[in-house]
């Protein structure tokens, strides 16, 4: 059997967790990974992967079936996924929430042109909580769902503190607040606001002298990131961030109470929900099962853009339908 | 826009469900039920649902769109199943899982020669902890599964009780073991007794005069049913069954504990819980989805038997495919 052909572009920690991921799954090779830097600069993770400038990607059309698309979305997926989507099957985790249906309709566009198969949005969130979303919404039609981020790492508010004046170094949790869970469980259907749904904990490294009370004051009062939420400041030493916070672990809940019956007198609970060590590994994961949907689906003659709701599980899985059929239903 | 039209074979508790649960789906119409009881005889939940002999079904292939198939997977859905695929559409929650693949197959055959679309083993075990099965498998490829249900009514097991000398009425709920679900979420990926992972607790009543002890003793030691298992039996009066067990309450757990990284370093978890006040109103619920996707399939020329995984999530929402990217994903 031929192994499908995965390209990496972009080898940040996504990157690198999609390289280590495909050694999890037999039926895929790494080809190489494309990067913006000096190919020989990158000291990739495994022995022996190739790397190229992503400006050799367009010289590879026969050599790679996927490419999985490793970049920021803020500014290199919007531009690589469509441009991608040319020449390459893309699997991309572009996580805008705001942007997806422009950006869904751009890589469509060139990917029907092109005649490759494009998912955006993949991962977790968008990705496997959509597609929980839209599960428990269908079977449960009266009812609310709701979604719950954490206990994890959010690398966009560790930054923000970062750029505070007299911060060396910092780490900011995210943490839902257990008693909205449990009101959403009880049936409440309550409507909360964004301080009653999760509260955030910030480990901050403060340089020399700096003043500690301006730099927490400052945290608490940021506009769109803290000012709206419970906010925990703790100063620790640079030692102890390193040693207890550095990893990136995160996970959420993806719930819906639902009710039935002639009178809506049962109540129901649809509950997903994720654990993670390593957000970007579990992320990899899920762009690698995607991966390999795009190119079966290929093989059956689709082309175009798909997000993860227009793709049917059994392409994810490396089983045949037989087994599926056998072992999982 | 035309209303899918849907029809209920057989009205048990499942096909009651679904006539309340179409009331929630306003993209849906109940075109009647169909019994093999004297259609005259049958009190339908709702006020003005037509009710007719089974055997009128073939007579009515142009009013019905889908047949929603109510029956029990012991003996009517191997012939019905089969049968009807011939004439409409048809959604089922055949749950014999050992006899999956060969129902599968025969429905297959006839739904490709009538150009039907045949969903086969819907619901929620098989069914919606089916399709988290597979996600979990494919995102973390090394790893292991454990489906847990409870806790909840066990049809069988009841009336495996109410066949033992000297009870009048019983109630049996399958509970998981809590230790056993917090084994798995420490990572100890145990290999379960069948004890180890559920226990069975039973609510008798016992005829007047009848000998307790010896029903316990029967009970405990029933083969298959609760040998391999602790059971507690407790007696008690009619009036209290009836009270406090006339529900048919259940639900379930399916966690997937996975590694990744270098090293296998980083550990996760995925869960999907169901919390159900009613087993019937949610199955029913979770066909009723399915059978949207039927029509909708058919609509873009498929036909054949599907399983819940060979369906992408998108079919099953009445939502369209921009209402989904902009609300869901």
């Amino acid at each position: 059997m031929n192994k499908i052909r995965i390209g990496i572009v972009g080898y940040g920690n996504l990157g690198k967790s999609v390289e280590l991921g495909l050694k999890q799954n037999n039926d895929m090779e790494l080809v190489g990974v494309f990067t913006r830097r000096e190919p020989s600069s990158i000291k990739t993770v495994s022995e022996g992967v190739a790397t190229y400038h992503i400006d050799e990607a367009k010289n590879m059309l026969e050599q790679i079936d996927v490419m999985i698309l490793c970049g920021g979305s803020m500014s290199d997926i919007p531009v690589q996924g469509p441009q991608f989507a040319r020449m390459f099957h893309t699997v991309d985790a572009f996580d805008t929430h705001a942007k997806i249906p422009e950006y869904f309709d751009e890589v469509n566009r060139n990917a029907l042109e092109s005649g490759k198969v494009c998912v955006v949005a993949s991962g977790w969130d968008p990705g496997m909580f959509s597609i929980n979303r839209l599960y428990a919404e269908a079977i449960l039609p009266v009812g609310n769902t709701y979604t719950f981020w954490g206990k994890g790492v959010s690398q966009g508010h560790s930054d923000a503190i970062r750029r505070v004046e007299g911060v060396l170094d910092a780490k900011q949790y995210t943490i839902p607040v257990e008693s909205a869970i449990e009101a959403v469980k009880r049936g409440e259907t309550p409507e909360f606001t964004t301080r009653e749904k999760h509260r955030r904990v910030c480990y901050v490294v403060a340089k020399d002298g700096a003043d500690k009370a301006r730099i927490e004051q400052e945290i608490k009062t940021m506009p769109n990131y803290f000012a709206d939420y419970d906010t925990e400041v703790h100063f620790i030493s640079e030692q102890e961030l390193k040693e207890k916070h550095s990893g990136l672990p995160h996970g959420g809940l993806v719930i819906r109470y639902g009710k039935t019956g002639i009178n809506e007198e049962n109540s129901h609970t649809i509950e997903y929900q994720l654990n993670l060590d390593s957000n970007p590994d579990f992320t990899a994961n899920v762009l690698i099962a995607y991966a390999r949907a795009a190119y079966r689906l290929h093989k059956e003659g689709v082309s175009g853009a798909k997000t993860v709701v227009d793709i049917a599980p059994a392409y994810l899985s490396s089983k045949s339908a037989e087994e599926i059929r056998r072992s999982l239903i």
